[in-house]
């Protein structure tokens, strides 16, 4: 029985999984954050080092002679690869590697078909076609300077804004007190130097902050959707972001299947009220989004093809159920 | 006959004088930038103090006894003046600084009133309420990340998502080739890992800069203002921005003059066809801006005024006359 290693390195978790030809999880690993853009090559690689040695050893001995699958955002390149693969060897573990994008493993997590969309919005936004298992073509996630509209950057951003707005003599906003609540800043309602002297204080807070951060204050605003004017109307506008990218994505792929992913799509959007989801609803044009939590599912499928096992809805119920399990 | 010394610290120069009380100038010396936040305190101090030492050495033996009166647009703090007087310590200058803002001192380069509004948009965007020759309220000047709408960078960072998008399948702007030249790279309009190259050489290279210095594309949004739709849109918004925030400050002060400074202000916006500029000219509400290019000017005003000597209208044309001249 041939087996397939695959892991799903991820901004804020490593995950891998040991898998057989018929789909079964012989043994799973997890550990920390495997993305080298944010956590560097030395971190990074001894993440996912962690999880797949956590893996091969669940999976008892003589596992896995098979290459990896490796699904990462930024694509890995050889620096990381030959990083993990280093730490790898006193284990016997030679490779090779096998990168992948996040954003096809996504997708491969949520269906078994070959052509279709996907749609992440995290920190970041990103929409990829999918054709004949590959990905066709990649929209957005040119990163928070750049691009990554309706992503939880671009929410956070735009509640900062209103709360430095709010206090600036802007309209109101609830954001107000929450964010200052959450950097732990009180408004104590002096006026220095011509403005309030919470602002100060404000501004220096957010700008110590690296930028991405400024996603922490996206769940703010959705849970003030529906009850403050300023709230809702981000959240409104991060909908209709959403919906621009996935019209876009399905101008170079019309057919198959929707896979979201990412905790302001799956855990914010989709967890809307109808009135507010519908522009995103519209842009799916009669497809039911398939939330997934992760691309670790996608990454086994794509190691099981990529040994030339062809993936069915069969096959791909019992790597799901089984990796869903772990 | 008394002589005050007054000095402009900003981003790209630092601009002294010595007047003596009837508003003749005596001397003047220009070095580089001497914004501490910008060019850090050493660069910043000796930029200061060696357009101090030009001012005294042209003005001749024996010039300003009087404090040293210093606009600037951090305020600088006291390691900044520290840092001066200690550089200039051989020539016999013992200070004090009087620091103001330059927001104030460019109020006073365009009117000798004590009342009204000042407005400023370069690579940043702020506004101020003076009254009784102070400054009433500030507003915005929060820097690119949380304020400064309507400013360069604001411009700027529009035009390079604008450009970014065009090459990700959304809407076409000449901006692009304008910002692709200006960036030195090429579009080879190849497809790699589905999406076009020049669009990772582009995002590389902007991500390479500091934020604020996408205001250096905002003269390229302005000079195809009304002949590209994307450029125009961008212009709109930013005239939209700056007349709010104009209204914004007006609400704290409605009546006297209204003083413009800034690159982007006096020679961008004020320069529009009447037909983009009207909403600023509708918030000016009948106040004609009074554009002017610095704030020496009024540093020197308010030297004259720190050392007890009425700014009334003629002395305050001999003054700007002079220091124009210079």
């Amino acid at each position: 029985m041939r087996e397939f290693l695959a892991v799903d390195a991820g901004g804020t978790s490593s995950r891998a999984v040991v898998v057989d030809e018929t789909g079964r999880r012989l043994g799973s690993g997890r550990a920390a954050g495997g993305n080298p853009t944010s956590v560097g090559l030395e971190g990074a690689s001894a993440a996912v080092a962690d999880a797949i040695a956590q893996a091969l050893s669940t999976a008892g001995p003589g596992a896995a002679a098979e290459p990896i699958l490796l699904a990462n955002a930024g694509g890995g390149g050889e620096p990381f690869q030959a990083a993990i693969l280093q730490r790898l060897q006193p284990m016997g573990v030679r490779g090779p590697i096998l990168p992948v994008g996040d954003l096809l493993a996504l997708f491969c997590s949520g269906t078994p078909e070959r052509d279709g969309a996907a749609l992440i919005a995290g920190t970041g936004a990103i929409g990829g076609a999918i054709r004949d298992g590959r990905m066709a073509r990649v929209v957005d996630g040119t990163g928070w300077l750049l691009g990554d509209a309706g992503s939880g950057f671009w929410i956070g951003h735009k509640a900062a804004r209103a709360v430095v707005d709010h206090l600036d003599g802007g309209p109101t906003t609830r954001l107000t007190d929450a964010v200052l609540e959450r950097l732990g800043i009180e408004d104590d309602r002096v006026l220095v130097d011509g403005r309030p002297r919470v602002m100060g204080r404000l501004v220096a807070a957010l700008y110590a902050l690296r930028p991405v951060e400024l996603a922490g204050f996206a769940p703010l605003v959705f849970a003030l959707a529906g009850e403050d004017e300023l709230a809702t109307s981000i959240v409104r506008d991060a909908v209709a972001a959403q919906a621009a990218l996935l019209r876009r994505v399905r101008r170079f792929q019309e057919d198959g299947p929707l896979v979201f992913g990412g905790s302001v799509l799956v855990e914010g959007s989709l967890r809307l009220d109808r009135s507010l989801l519908a522009p995103l609803l519209d842009a799916a044009d009669g497809a039911t989004p398939i939330p997934v939590a992760d691309g670790l599912v996608g990454a086994a499928v794509l190691a099981l093809r990529s040994g030339g096992i062809e993936v069915d809805a069969p096959l791909f119920g019992v790597l799901q159920a089984g990796i869903r399990a772990r």
